[in-house]
């Protein structure tokens, strides 16, 4: 059986695999402060085009979130996200733990609406009991969204500009940053987005890697003692060469964008083929994340043969789907698919 | 140069890199509920003897301390720990960071007197404004220690003796456990160490993987819903085949004790080399961390050659340093440094 | 100028001043074990027909409800409320604070709808992925609702069924606790709110007293060693005879529901001048909070002589606005008012 | 009986319940916003000396403890205290429920010592593991100490200037401040003492107040939204009139320093009584709290007349007591003693 359930289904890129085993009896020190971390740092400066980014590799998705945005709010604040956005579902409360409250608005195919945001962050602050509210002090986006849409660069810019009038920071999770910038219908490249935010993190789990987030701050504006905040949060990874390598091959020869606009292909392959046999999309995902309706007879035809996720169940008996491609899925996979939906 | 600095200097058995590679493009499901991990949960609890015992992989040693603790303590209980415990010094406040205080009692070479447990216990529960203090919920210890000692069979059956009397779980950081077990000082092996405690975890980044610790429930008794808390923690890697790959690995034909011996072997030869050429020792350790004494002509005569720590000077001017080991330890650095010691 | 823009406006009920003045020099323990609190207790238990209660008493409400909350969810739970709750709006993340996630509803005149909460439940416990969510561990209600509307005995033993269905629960927020029973739209009295529940509290800050809210576990619940988690929240008065005697005066000869009911018939003369007036309400409240709505012209005539609070601006233009009566508020403040209605 | 077990026995000195008495009816706002705590504010001013202070009033010790210290501790930080400091012991672990380390110093008798501060800071930022344990970002020294002593105006400056030397800020819990600065011991006056901290709190509860400590920003240095963090806390108390009007008592005529030193001139005669009778003192108070040795047979000769505090038992078999006189220690209750003593 052939498996679209997700984008993390598979181990890591050959290329890390390659210079893991390379390096490996190489003595190195731990805690991020190897050549081979500073190394990656290096280039993810340069493809960021942030020369004084301060660059720190952390473990998995949730983590992360719920490190940077712990470390980056005062402790009266919160964090302001949409309702579908992943620390405010899929997070099991990481944020909560740490103290602060997700502050939810209407998502809109997984976005925020920038006019939502500055209506919210004016009714707060033209509200005389808001010392008595939770602080709106961050806000988080993901880029692409949970539900595989991307923002274009005006909605960014629009986000970015309210947040400067509140002066409060934007934090975009790029747990899949790839996919995003790697989609036909994206406007934006890795520099402008880093340019348009205070914080970021390049997905690695999900883009060929076998685990690591690059937490990118643009301007060196990194907290007070993130090292100490990131250990604290059980975050610091002892052996952090399994980090530094691994972003050092995805940052080498375009590798990273690379294999994420092949997963964008295979995408829009699937895409193609799920359309011209006139499937219904739930979303028109312009990204690795595609969501076609399927009929139970469509999807027991595919059963035993194909896995992918199922979402939801329409009012009308049909099913939401989900079908996900990555740096790993080979062409034969999207043919296997193609001839079972004939 | 060669370094002895730390256990955490080289990357991984390589019989676990090609694991990796064997199984790389295998699609499995994420967050540990693949094969992988389920081998090695299997093989885990046949190597401690607890075929009801609950296994969960996490990521890092100060994570799963972190974890544990907070997941087993009740809400206005702490943690009691020697003074020297890795929980009371150098994790960054991380139990804190949870909302536990960490009780400390003295410390001996680096464990706890069990005798000091009771008095401390009975001293507490004799106190009448004990509801004001904070409840000691729970024992932590190390094997081997910070230090590099172990508890022998009978010092463990005291600590958890006093446990069981005053009903609190005993929790084993076992970041270096096969260093202990393999010990010729050991007077317990794993089986026995599972016995005797209520939690425990065998490291896995300090003895042959590039991450992760198993954490183990010896009776099944794992907190309810242990799951979420490890994700709410930002303690659960998506990619879960990584840390079972590597564990189901270490727990085939012996791999992690055999690579333990290999360790300890080093630095029994190591040791004696010192010992051999008349270095004084701060700690006679049995594990793979050595503490000789040297002074600061010796220091720079091993300088730009061999690499090691520095703990603490003594007030006679000589310096105690840290020689470590570990399963990637070859015989020819010990010869390197036996030259020098010349 | 008098007022009606809160129920905590004046000090306390003339009686409670009048034992504090009696026994101020009477020596007794702190912490709640004063014979003050011991008899409160023992009034509590009979005036709510629990004989087996736990009673404690708390200063404030928002520390009442972080307390509580905090204390009987597990790690991992958050709490379930409607979006217009006091815990998810107006107590600056106090639940947060102490690690835990409010989980929303929508909100009916701020009542929570039995049956959304059962789709809410059967909805969370029917997906795969709620490992990776917040457990809903609790369920809390106001009573009256922070719009002043109550639940009628069918609503309330529906929310109650439900919460026994998925054995999590139910917690009311009486911090209006009085005005809500003494409601003539009341169906419930003390004793069957008290069954209908597995904690509540009294609110005596806004009935009555200068602070002080005695938190109920009817059937002799109370977390393990809440006492010390009082204390960790900062919720322990070292003076418990201030809230011992002020409970115990509310408690004896009825005197919290007689002064409930005052402040009741207040408001429903309060409200009777403003509908025979023609005014119309934002809500049809049967307690202490009246929403009448006015135009600007309305409140500027009352400007300078009636102090009220203004909700919020409806599209036509006109106010929404709060007058509160209360235990202290004279017939002459309501003549008053009527006279500048005119 | 009579009692000289805490200072807390008692309810509210006469001239604060007349005050509540007189303004009971008055209408103000909630929340500290009224006109009582804008008095008090203005006069602890000017008793301060401190024309820019922030003056916050909370409730209770504990409450004020840990909001002041996660108020203005950054996340990675912990506050440095001595062993015996009363967030050590005896605060249910409120500081560490807020995420922040205890750092504790020794203690003597109850004080820190100046040069070992230094020398623990100066050993910490000399550690390179130091990005791996908690940092010390603020001292905590309580005045007068849980053991009754008082620190002089040079112990205080060392420790202050140390504090800037680190830049990190002093806070002093002024529980029992009264009795401290009233001592014939004392070198230092409330003034100079708001000059030679961050933050402290001049403490109501034990000096006369029914409840209420009063936070002093000496240079108008409060934490960013320190409101919010008070009600986050659960510390922001609804009625704020009832702390407003007793501390704008107790700083009216003087009134907090007579009823203090009214409590010192009771302690003095019973430290007289005590050592012309010929009995040993644990320690050489020179404040409310005193500690003289007894034995069983003294002890008993007391029983059922008057109620002390035993603390500890000393290997001779005599008993360390603690008798605390307070504003409201009548000199009958001294006679009471002298009377039974012979």
């Amino acid at each position: 059986m052939i498996s679209f359930t997700c984008d993390y289904i598979e181990g890591a890129h050959p290329a890390i695999l390659n210079r893991l085993i390379e390096t490996n009896m190489t003595q190195v020190e731990g805690y991020g402060e190897d050549p081979f971390c500073e190394n990656a740092r290096t280039r993810i400066r340069q493809a960021t085009g942030c020369p004084d980014a301060d660059v720190f590799f952390l473990v998995g998705g949730t983590q992360t979130n719920s490190t940077v945005i712990d470390a980056m709010l005062r402790r009266y604040e919160g964090v302001v996200a949409v309702e579908t956005g992943h620390i405010a579902v899929h997070e099991s409360g990481a944020v909560e733990f740490s103290g602060h409250k997700v502050i939810t608005l209407p998502n809109h195919l997984g976005k925020m609406d920038a006019s939502e945001l500055r209506e919210y962050l004016a009714h707060f602050h033209g509200d005389p009991t808001w010392p008595h509210m939770v602080y709106p002090g961050m806000v988080y986006i993901s880029f692409p969204t949970e539900y595989g849409t991307i923002y274009s660069l005006d909605e960014l810019k629009a986000i970015k500009s309210i947040c400067e009038e509140y002066e409060i920071p934007l934090f975009i999770d790029g747990a899949r940053l790839g996919y995003g910038l790697a989609s036909p219908a994206a406007d934006v490249d890795l520099k402008t987005l880093a340019r348009l935010c205070d914080v970021f993190y390049i997905g690695g789990t999900k883009v060929g890697a076998l685990c690591g987030e690059a937490v990118v701050f643009p301007k060196g504006n990194a907290p007070r003692q993130f090292f100490t905040i990131i250990k604290q949060h059980g975050a610091l990874l002892a052996k952090g060469r399994l980090l530094g390598i691994q972003f050092d091959t995805l940052f080498t020869n375009n590798l990273y964008m690379n294999i994420a606009r092949h997963a964008i292909d295979m995408a829009m392959e699937l895409k193609n083929i799920f359309a011209s046999k006139g499937f219904e999309f739930y979303i028109d995902s312009p990204t690795n994340q595609q969501f076609p309706i399927l009929t139970q007879a469509q999807m027991d035809a595919l059963d035993g043969h194909v896995a992918f996720e199922v979402w939801d169940k329409l009012p009308d008996g049909r099913f939401i789907t989900r079908f996900a491609t990555s740096w790993a899925t080979p062409i034969e996979h999207i043919d296997v698919l193609a001839g079972l939906l004939r």
